[in-house]
């Protein structure tokens, strides 16, 4: 056979997905598997928005324009202008997904060998959609015992060479649930000022914070218009992965123009999903204090339940539905496979995410995993306690 | 501001897309635009479909499978099943439309540098997908006046070059309308094996063959599991362009699983889409009679009405609903673009996809320009008036 291209056999496979056959096989052998390991929300979708696609009268289910529907794109001017962000239709397409949406701007941005620095753990995907195009992943560490704080900005200019192109930060954070401050946006963007730098934020769980703190978005940095690109999904906002809509928003001209041809090549986005969203724009602000409510107390209960197992620790996230753990384990890929092939408790074992793909060092997340508090709390109470249970036997515990 | 990428710079913007702002003029000055360039058809979506998609149960609007979801993927296989195609769940890989199919096998298939022979005029998109890989695309040209067929398999072979790695063919053709005989695909396929290549179809237009003429799929070609890659989708099949549903399908496990990696980085295809996709497989034969006479009717009005204007040629399309017709015009870039901002006839004019797009070198699409029959028939007809007319006062006829 032909041989295959250098690059597809050099995309990285997440830690995550090389345990998907032991969680198969475990449920095969009838035992119960907990995902921890997932963003896959269990929380309602805004049943108003699917009863508008229901009922939206459609003849011919044709193409959006490449851009994503221009009712859609007037409506999501008017959600970001609720958060403060004043953007206009034609700054924003709409993409597949947040996915294509970063796909897009590094394409646009990356030549082969550009590097973009990334604050560590960080969100697996970034690897595939960098190798795509060729640019190298940098990263400098933020620490769970600090709680994932943004590390002090001499930090960023240590990493920084002639290559660099683009800072990027997850924000609120997936895998660390970590809440930027305006002020520690605010160094970041002295830095791509001083250094003319991309800044590219993923701010898909905008709606996911606790404590009162406010999200505060790399779009509202003043003089940035065009260094700055914003990521951004309805998958985790209204509970809904599957409508696979997302968009990039620049207020560069010639970004925006370049990934236009991306867009133009794949045609356009997802109607349907499209219809969704624009319909979950007007979903009701109790929509997300109940979903808000629901996911505070699920992260209270991991907090105090890990921090309460000998030997482990978790940081008090600020955001999104994740938080990285900190394990008395010899090795978290071999540990979350174990709990797959090795261990139940009561019929049951949980699926975590190992910290070692959210790290270009593996040897980081050795003894960390992620998890994902996206299942209801008597699910989320017995995958902790199998965790609990798990700990007691584990042959390589530290 | 920071500089661009290479390749974001390079990306072909195709000759209908410059277009399409004179169209949008246009249409301010008050001026109707029949849209012969594009493939989006006006035919009713199935309601079936649409039906099951407004009363599917959904709670919870989740991610797929990356590959798509397995009862999707399963009716598939019985759809396939009905066209002598035998194929499994674990073959498929469920895309954002077809485009990304083709995204999928390019970047797994090729390096920079790394050639594909296309038989010229052949779709432009094409180009954008090849560019971001770094692929090189080798033409061989169909005529005209021989209906597009395809060249004799010496042409194959005189641009066969050590850098050679795949053959790729639309069938039925966008932009000629032309099917390739199973006769025509079997002497390809033993280029394919003498040469060990990948072999690439387009198949979207599968179901609109015409005059009799059965379709035969590349996957029917046998000894080829592990060279054969098809890419399909809902889009054309079921007026669903929308849906953005489309998939990759291979016998050879090994592009299968580096495909994965790549529809495991942006996570699952549209979810609303493979539900009504999955209804759409169970469309009444009769739906597709309606169509096919009603394109088999469109087709002739077009052939005839053609034919009949001085100067013009259209070969007769045995499949899909594109015809790539002979103009006597000097340049049709030129002309299509005339058509838009200094012509009008009866309160309209007419908009055409020039054929500079669908050749490698411009020069041989000068006096040619694609025409997509997606029109009812009386609009089709006033649209072929507002050509006919334009042509009497074109100040560039040759």
């Amino acid at each position: 056979m032909p041989q295959l291209s250098k690059k597809g056999y050099e995309l990285p496979q997440s830690a995550i997905r090389k345990l998907v056959p032991f969680a198969d096989e475990a449920k095969a052998r009838g035992i119960h598997v907990y995902h921890l390991n997932i963003g896959q929300p269990d929380i309602a979708t805004p049943k108003g928005a699917l009863d508008a696609l229901a009922h939206a009268e459609i003849g011919v289910l044709s193409y959006s324009p490449s851009a994503g529907m221009l009712s859609f794109r007037d409506k999501l001017c008017e959600y970001y202008h609720r958060f403060g962000i004043e953007v206009n239709p034609n700054q924003i397409i709409v993409t597949n997904g947040g996915s294509e949406a970063i796909q897009f701007a590094f394409t646009v941005c990356f030549n082969p060998g550009d590097e973009i620095i990334i604050p560590e753990p960080y969100y697996t995907n970034y690897n595939a959609f960098a190798k795509l195009c060729g640019a190298v992943i940098k990263t400098i560490s933020s620490d769970i015992h600090s709680g994932f704080e943004l590390p002090p900005i001499e930090e960023f200019e240590k990493v920084i060479t002639p290559k660099t192109k683009a800072i990027m930060i997850c924000n609120p954070n997936n895998p660390t649930g970590y809440l930027y401050s305006e002020e520690e946006l605010k160094k970041v963007a002295e830095i791509v000022k001083k250094y003319d730098l991309f800044l590219f934020a993923d701010e898909v769980y905008r709606e996911f914070c606790y404590d009162g703190y406010k999200h505060f978005s790399i779009m509202q940095l003043e003089g940035l218009d065009n260094n700055v690109v914003l990521f951004d999904s309805s998958s985790k906002r209204y509970s809904a992965c599957g409508a696979r809509v997302g968009c990039m928003v620049t207020r560069n001209p010639e970004v925006y123009s370049i990934a236009m041809r991306l867009a133009q090549a794949r045609l356009s986005p997802p109607t349907l999903g499209q219809i969704f969203s624009e319909a979950a724009i007007d979903t009701p602000t109790e929509y997300f204090e109940g979903v808000g409510n629901e996911y505070l107390s699920r992260r209270d209960l991991v907090v105090e339940y890990i921090n309460k197992i000998p030997g482990c620790f978790c940081a008090k996230p600020k955001g999104a539905f994740y938080t990285v753990i900190e394990l008395p384990i010899d090795d978290s890929d071999r540990f979350c496979k174990w709990l797959l092939t090795d261990f139940s408790y009561e019929g049951a074992t949980v699926m975590l995410a190992p910290a070692t793909g959210f790290y270009v060092d593996p040897e980081k997340g050795r003894h960390q995993a992620r998890l994902s508090y996206c299942l209801n709390l008597d699910d989320l109470r017995n995958a902790l306690k199998c965790l609990e249970e798990a700990l007691k036997v584990y042959p390589g515990r530290i």
